[in-house]
């Protein structure tokens, strides 16, 4: 195979226990949960950790589900507002306008309706789900977090260069799709794999804030500032920094620990523009560009670990599949004293062969349990390689010398006999 | 699972295929080949597709090989630059400095020795080696390129984007690590995988005409041009650009079907700094940000898809290593008639497991070959569910009524019992 590189800012160290543990959490269900069926979702599980009933980012308590489509089987993730009231057919209708958006930086928006279900009134927004990820709050701000971050380290330069980079990226797919992200508390943005962040919250103040029309124009000027408080936040380890309402003094805070250039960038973002000018998201860009460069080329180099990673699971995911296949033909019992099957047929040889892979012994008479061994037999198989190899009869009276090629044919020669519509 | 995004910027269409054309690819060797074997290298196999022996690139006749290491056992392409004579032993020490390139737009160089070994005396580099690679001139320039380009056919707009966005990136690397790329020959340039290019000849020049000993800061303003040179060539679908004295006609020839943004990146490109003003990447990146953030982006995506792929594949490799397991304990030869394994014995169960895995019969007595069955009832016990299951002996006089969970346990119980020092 050829080689890996040695990148690792969007690559998990334990990648197969990642994929694992996020398989684990996306079957999981709780056995007696008393939450509703919705029309079209089923089997609802809290991922809400607190239970905490806060109004603060959307002016309604707000809780999250995952659950699974009735139409397609998926598993999406759903956010109920607790006692909204849809006065406005329109303000729903906003949501559709998201489905254009397809950035890996947003979480992406599918659908929103209200019902009765819960009991209240709610309104429902259904996004992707991502397993097991966590948002900034609970990633940067909690001593628990199953990163093993504490509260009180700093968060290094690069990390924020790297959050900078995926959100100006999200704010320009938003902004040219002519709408405004609103609302980027840090409870709000996921960190959905290593290194990967997305807007979590996208359409939601779009519906409940409808009535207000504020123009666009306003709302994606208000973004840059939604998007410095961010920063600054993470920066300077401050939750606060949303309802401060002089952030002069955490600015200065920054020289401590970060350079001009991102404490410039920090500034620019939390600046107004002054009117009539207006700031663009190209403008960021052409600042930060060789913060996008770095970050363009890590998820390069994640590319190819995942791609040469691929390649050797798919190899796996041939072997299981022939392995399958001479499960059906050895042993079958409606075979047994089948003349066909005896010491003269040919595919006697299966089952020496069967014994040759897995059955090896060794001068003492110990199992060999090398499954190097078997991976090479069975990619030899599947290959159908010219190399010869000398299976011994049980009794070890006879011994056939053959090539994989010639088990090859046997094999799929025995898997046609067993799929044919009648039987000699 | 959770859902694939729409993107393909970076994805083979037929992901599952192309995996398997590169590993196959990668392992073929050709039967009765004359090529010799180098001290650290075996198995050379040719990659050069013509016989056509040019020196205009390098002032040497150069040709291509693929070969495995002695020392570690992977995949690695060689160049060898045929007549070449070592008169200097720093000139060839100079590779070193390109070890420390590490970036997703460059071919990694690994190591140059000069060898006898061809008949001649060759200078070699050593680099990764990228399976079913083709160059810019193969993919662009030939009628039978394995994408079904016709040569005539304009390169869409974002196409160019992107190879700029890369090389941008590659030039970044290089430079910074106080190198220059000296080579963009189109022939040079590397298609490794679905829209990612590298750089394919880094170091070679360095070594060739180390003793010109010209100034690197020459050599990087020189390396703009080269890069310029090299999109006008793709765009005007002409590869005389290298040799043409004047480009002008060239550029204006863009017009026709590039937008002026592209026109003046070209031009930029072209265009040497007046001295003692010189140009740098960073200046680059800045003009074209917003290209090289929709790079990005598209390559999230890649990782994305790439991600859930895997943890589809990894399921199957589980199920591979399940099923070696009981490929090693049912039907061993020594345990015929071994009281341990009769029908009251505890174990007997797997046995009884393995028919109703792979060897279920419909009501007509033909047998079920549904992987999917097999499927399912592997992972039903490799996550040890407490789902129940009957099984029949084969003369149907008893059945066990058994969970998943309890055949795991005699599954690990049976492959440690193996693993055993000594049996009872
Ligand atoms: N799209 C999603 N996929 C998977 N998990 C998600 C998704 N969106 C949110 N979550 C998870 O759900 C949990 C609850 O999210 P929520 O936004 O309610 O955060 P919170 O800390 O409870 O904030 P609040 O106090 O505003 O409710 C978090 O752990 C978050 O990571
Ligand atoms: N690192 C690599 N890994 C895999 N294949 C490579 C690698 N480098 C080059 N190749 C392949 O080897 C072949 C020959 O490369 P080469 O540079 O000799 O091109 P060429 O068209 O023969 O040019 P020239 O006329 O200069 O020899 C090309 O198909 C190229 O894709
Ligand atoms: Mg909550
Ligand atoms: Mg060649």
């Amino acid at each position: 195979a050829y080689q890996k590189h040695a990148h690792d800012f969007f690559m998990p160290e334990a990648l197969r226990e990642d994929l694992q543990k996020k398989a684990e959490a996306t079957l999981q269900v709780m056995p007696n949960s008393q939450l509703p069926n919705l029309d079209t979702y089923h089997t609802l599980v809290a991922l809400d950790t607190s239970h905490r009933k806060s109004a603060t980012v959307f002016g309604y308590p707000s809780w999250v589900y995952k659950a699974t489509s009735m139409k397609n089987g998926y598993m999406y993730c759903l956010r109920r507002l607790e006692g909204y009231r849809l006065t406005n057919e329109r303000a729903i209708r906003s949501v559709k306008d998201w489905r254009r958006v397809n950035c890996g930086g947003v979480v992406s928006v599918v659908d929103a309706f209200t019902t009765r279900a819960f009991g209240d009134s709610s309104l429902i927004f259904v996004t992707n789900y991502h397993p097991l990820s966590k948002t900034l709050v609970e990633h940067h701000f909690t001593n628990t977090s199953r990163f093993g971050n504490r509260a009180s380290q700093t968060v290094p330069e690069p990390v924020l260069w790297n959050y900078i980079v995926q959100i100006a990226s999200a704010v320009k797919a938003v902004h040219s799709a002519n709408l405004a992200v609103r609302c980027m508390d840090p409870s709000k943005v996921m960190v959905t794999d290593k290194g990967r962040i997305r807007l979590g919250a996208c359409s939601v103040l779009d519906v409940v804030q409808f009535e207000a029309q504020r123009p666009l124009a306003e709302l994606q000027q208000e973004d840059f500032i939604h998007f410095g408080k961010l920063i600054l936040s993470i920066a300077t380890n401050n939750l606060s920094v949303t309802t401060t309402p002089n952030l002069a003094p955490l600015v200065e805070q920054l020289a401590r620990n970060y350079s001009s250039e991102f404490r410039d960038t920090v500034v620019w973002l939390l600046t107004p523009a002054q009117a009539p000018a207006t700031k663009g998201v190209g403008e960021l860009l052409s600042g930060i560009a060789t913060h996008v460069v770095d970050a363009f080329d890590s998820s390069l180099h994640a590319n190819d670990t995942l791609y040469s990673e691929l390649a050797r699971e798919v190899e796996n995911g041939r072997l299981a599949r022939l392995l399958m296949k001479l499960g059906t033909i050895n042993e079958r019992p409606e075979y047994e004293g089948d003349v066909n099957w005896s010491e003269t047929s040919e595919r006697y040889i299966l089952k020496l062969f069967r014994d040759y892979v897995f059955h090896q012994v060794n001068a003492e008479g110990r199992p060999v349990l090398d499954m190097g061994h078997m991976v090479a037999c069975l990619n030899k198989l599947d290959a159908g390689s010219q190399e010869k190899i000398s299976l011994a009869s049980r009794d070890e009276q006879s011994v056939f010398v053959v090539t994989y090629s010639e088990i090859k044919k046997q094999v799929n020669a025995a898997w046609s006999e067993l799929q044919k519509p009648t039987r000699r």
